[in-house]
């Protein structure tokens, strides 16, 4: 198997990294993808760094074993604690979902002021803040937790009162904060973009998976690995645990059917 | 050390078995009591069965090996899953939170109808209304899984328009259904108690943390195992994760501080 024909590995704590998945396929539909969701470990975002870490190498691991050519994490918790570790210990092209997403939203602000949301886990390491930073932008940045997002997600609430006021709850501060672009620091937070538009009123979203994808697509052109194949790409999903609820949960996320899904041990 | 003064053993797999923990300290003032959280491993809801199996057993050895007269499983999940296993696994007397909560409701509910609130895990073993058939009540139960509540909770949003709103989402059909008597069959739901009141209106509220502290003071009384000394009983504290998290949620569920806490690997 040549280069081009290795598949992309994409792994997440859980389900929230199906909304990368989903881009990366709408966007390379040629290219092989491996889905590897930790479901028996899910969440990340609640565990010790070096927890995290411990899970995102065993993760890791196994998509080398599948012969991948390149890896997303996309999970924005092992992006902001284990993503430098990972790529020094791999020879294949990395990408996590923070880079991404923080470069789109440094070059979408024009008032230089930021919101960015996330799981208490991502907010707390700064991650973000970090990554805009680092880019040399003098950007003010407002990071907000909301953790009631990806239960709301999970269970399908993703439109209608309860959900427009748990919205109107964690973004008030940021509104009140007049930032012009607002980065959804989670992978769940997708599903809510209606909802959270119309909060935000006029105030620019910026998607990471959308970002990631797009990262993806990049990396592939530069390494020259793209997929030669015209026929449609595979998809494979692994999870360690329930993989009924994967699949009903899954399908909201991907508004399409996940077919057959193999349960693993890490 | 004899077995008067021996400890306690309560476990659960994160913070919400603490309002066991409050139940029993305020009942047995005199009893030294050990709480074990497997915050590296919770939510247990979302695992198979065999995961939790697994998980509780590790649990269960720990608190044996600090040598405990009696061990309270505080989670409804592996009271459900794998109490059975546990008790012929172990000498010393042993507790759910189950039995005791469905004796209550089956011995309160006057119109033969009972609705029952969990996790969705809980819900879908049907561990409640089989205990309670298991007492030979012809009762009718109607259980309604409420993953919101959990976080919720764990938010601090346990008043206001939104857990209003998220409570009369989820019991709207057991209240259309007519019970007379509603079981909070989750840790976690006795902190929603007042909200859940309201919206039931002259429901009887059966509180499963009350009635298991019940049930272990009963089962000290039988094998005759009460402490003896009048001193107030001591209190330790174990976590698998994240200490800070469990202190700060935790002393939100006990009302009071939780001092010293020690992480472990189990």
């Amino acid at each position: 198997m040549n280069s081009h024909e290795q598949p992309i590995g994409i792994f997440d704590s859980g389900i929230g990294g199906l909304t990368v998945f989903k881009e990366v396929r709408s966007l390379l539909p040629g290219e092989n993808i491996i889905y590897l969701g930790d479901t028996a470990r899910v969440p990340y975002g609640t565990r010790s760094p070096e927890t995290v870490m411990r899970y995102s190498f065993e993760c890791t691991e196994f998509l080398l074993n599948q012969s991948i050519k390149l890896l997303v994490v996309a999970c924005n918790t092992v992006s902001a604690v284990s993503l430098d570790e990972i790529c020094k210990r791999v020879s294949i092209p990395v990408t996590g979902v923070i880079g991404p997403g923080a470069r789109a939203a440094a070059s979408a602000t024009k008032n230089k002021k930021i919101g960015i949301i996330g799981t208490e886990t991502t907010i707390k390491s700064s991650a973000y803040s970090k990554a805009i930073r680092a880019m040399g932008h003098d950007i003010e940045v407002h990071g907000v937790a909301c953790p009631l997002f990806v239960p709301l997600v999970e269970e399908g609430w993703t439109e209608g009162a309860i959900a427009r006021m748990v919205v109107e709850r964690y973004l008030a501060e940021i509104k009140d904060n007049g930032a012009d672009t607002l980065l959804l620091g989670c992978t769940h937070y997708p599903l809510l973009k209606k909802v959270i538009q119309e909060v935000m009123g006029d105030v620019r979203l910026v998607d990471s998976a959308i970002e990631t994808a797009l990262a993806v697509k990049q990396l592939l052109v530069e390494k020259k690995m793209t997929a030669m194949n015209s026929a449609a790409g595979t998809s494979r999903f692994f999870v360690t645990d329930s993989p009924e609820k994967f699949i009903s949960v899954g399908e909201r996320f991907l508004e399409t059917k996940i077919g057959t899904i193999e349960k693993i041990q890490l």
